[in-house]
């Protein structure tokens, strides 16, 4: 077993459970168990370590240049409840072994080099990519009711605030991931060059008609709002397969009022997401929607927009450096859009340059116990992200053209 | 405001709620309110009263002749939480108005009159039609887990066979209720002459797919179980008013999991209902229904079936005569089966010959602060339910003929 699967393993033998599934939440006992562990390793190659109020691990390997500025390699060490051995960790493993390998080849790095273990990038009440948001100061903690839910993290505002960097002097951050989704695997390709991360644009959506007893009351003077709901659900879902390959709807939570198997529900409530690269798709589709929701006889739709992330784009020069490391080693890959958020969110709104090397998830497996990348597939995308620093580290980010940057 | 009227209003303004609605559930402290005031109702009529463990009421109007037997009506004095005026309380009120006309007019009947006041009819965790189900002995308390639920009010297996009671001299039941639905009320018609009960059978229908992230999974590549009970929701409701007039058909409960609204579900649950008076007809549906869920794609479907009442007829002579009586004062009425049950299912199974008497709910609304029945309609109906009792008295139900009995 490679040095870097070696890690992955001892890393996911903290908060194992029975079902061979990893518990590590952020802020958890067993998170700043794998915490420690790693940061124990990254001080092992020499680096300088430190963690934050929030729970972030940071390392440091000093460049010879102090003028050349920080390549920052990361992702988050939090699993969700019941996850997987690689969503998050690899990134930051990878990272770790990218370390080991310049010490190994006794070679250094004009840039800096740090290395980023995030907290809390998973769901929670906090919200999502907590950690990377702190660092980069995209986060709001004066919301009204933030401060009650910091609290319950024995936080604070003010901690918040006083996490956050300065990262005038990032060059890049790049992160190394899993898929998370089939596309890799099911095509036989090894490598995925991620040319920005969706939109994911969200909607609560209600339906209303009438409750009325179940028995008593005839077909023709229904208004079911399940049966409206449903009629709506199964209309976008074939729409959005109609309108583009890419685009995905989802319904993932649906209830219904009041909810008693001899009552016609007289309300069903349901979020409707919708992701893709491209805005004016999502709009489409939620124009769709409305329009057929306005054809659904017997109850009236109510939408009310809860999320609208737009989507971030990857650097230019970053994909086109990913995908010539990948030409170069004649490896199967492949330029494709992350449907699902990473660290590199925050990182790319607070103006860094991003760049992510995907590697497969069997059977597009993830968030479970059988997450599961081939121990090759886990050595190949971490030897792209080292190949990607060194080639970097050469010509330097700035000096790369944006304009050549052709994007598959 | 008529007598009658005024008890129902009387008898409402316990347990009233600040928005009209009326809560006076089995057992509680309102429901022995109400059942006290329609017992010194009873009492001020001359009859004999007697409640018994399991918190229903009956009088006893001793009739001239012994060998005569009993004419027995009755209903409900429980409501749902939240419910209406008329549900059940309508139909002890009416009888109750009955033994009114009789002292009134200074008239003895030949037969016993006895009324019930059933309690918990509306559904608790002990069934519904809980009340009657006890006198008639249709109920059986030794099912394991009973005995746990009978403790929380009090009671044992032991107390619920004491209140079987012997049936053998029951010569009919007769109830008088609302409709519940809104068939008369839609029609114009004042009064429904019950042909029986409908017949419902109940199905737990699980949807199994794959749960997988909202947004790496593509569309093609989903196993989403709530699209996929989506479009049997949608096929089946087309399917029961393709099938049948009077066949109704009920998603009445549906749940998702895992329920995030990032995460694809990968089961839904859901509770398919229907109800006909034709058992062939419920049958058909849910073979059509299964058929549907075989060509659904990318989900497999569970059914289990978790409730099959068949219908109960009312029995034809009483439809007969109270038809006839109808049609004696020239009242608009109509023959039509109850899609809700009632006291007199358990009054049915147990042997005793039943009749029932409807009249129109605006606009269907029950169950809710809104029901309503026109003062009028519900002077009409105890009016029918009188008569009735009159000629069933001098007529006997034995000496009428059954097959003369003609179901429009």
């Amino acid at each position: 077993m490679s040095r870097l699967n070696e890690l992955l393993h001892q890393a996911g033998s903290i908060g194992r459970n029975g079902d061979g599934s990893i518990t590590r939440v952020g802020f958890s006992r067993e998170y700043f168990q794998a915490l420690e562990l790693l940061k124990e390793k990254m001080e092992e190659l020499g680096m300088r370590t430190e963690t934050d109020p929030v729970g972030n691990l940071h390392g440091i390997l000093p460049g010879t240049d102090p003028k050349a500025g920080i390549i920052a390699i990361g992702s988050h060490l939090d699993t969700v409840i019941r996850g997987g051995l690689y969503d998050g960790m690899l990134g930051v493993a990878g990272a770790i072994e990218a370390a080991a390998r310049l010490r190994e080849e006794g070679r250094r790095l004009r840039h800096s080099l740090e290395i980023w273990g995030f907290n809390m990038e998973e769901s929670s009440v906090l919200g999502g990519t907590f950690g990377s948001r702190c660092v980069t100061g995209k986060i709001d903690p004066d919301v009204p009711g933030y401060k009650e839910k910091l609290e319950k993290f024995g936080l604070s505002p003010e901690i918040v605030r006083s996490v956050r960097r300065d990262l005038e002097d990032y060059k890049c951050y790049l992160e190394y991931h899993i898929e998370q989704g089939g596309r890799l695997d099911a095509s036989g390709t090894d490598i995925g060059v991620v040319s920005g991360i969706v939109s994911v644009v969200r909607y609560d959506v209600t339906a209303r008609g009438m409750s009325n007893h179940a028995g008593t009351t005839m077909m023709d003077s229904r208004k079911d709002a399940l049966t409206g709901m449903a009629k709506l659900i199964v209309g976008a879902e074939k729409r959005a397969r109609e309108l583009n390959d890419t685009l995905v709807f989802t319904v993932g939570k649906l209830s219904v009022l009041p909810g008693q198997e001899n009552v016609i529900p007289g309300q069903a409530e349901a979020t409707f997401e919708m992701r893709h690269m491209d805005k004016t798709m999502t709009d489409q589709l939620f124009a769709d929607i409305k329009r057929m929701a306005e054809e659904i006889p017997d109850c009236t739709f109510e939408f009310s927009n809860s999320a609208a992330k737009y989507s971030t784009p990857c650097d230019p020069r970053l994909i086109r450096l990913i995908d010539q490391v990948c030409e170069k080693k004649n490896i199967r890959h492949v330029i494709m859009p992350s449907g699902a958020f990473h660290d590199a969110n925050p990182m790319a709104q607070a103006g860094v340059p991003i760049g992510m090397i995907f590697v497969p998830s069997v059977k597009g497996i993830s968030h479970q116990g059988e997450e599961y990348t081939a121990p090759h597939h886990v050595d190949l995308g971490a030897d792209v992200l080292y190949e990607t620093v060194l080639e970097l580290d050469e010509k330097g980010l700035d000096q790369m053209g944006a304009a050549a940057a052709a994007i598959k």
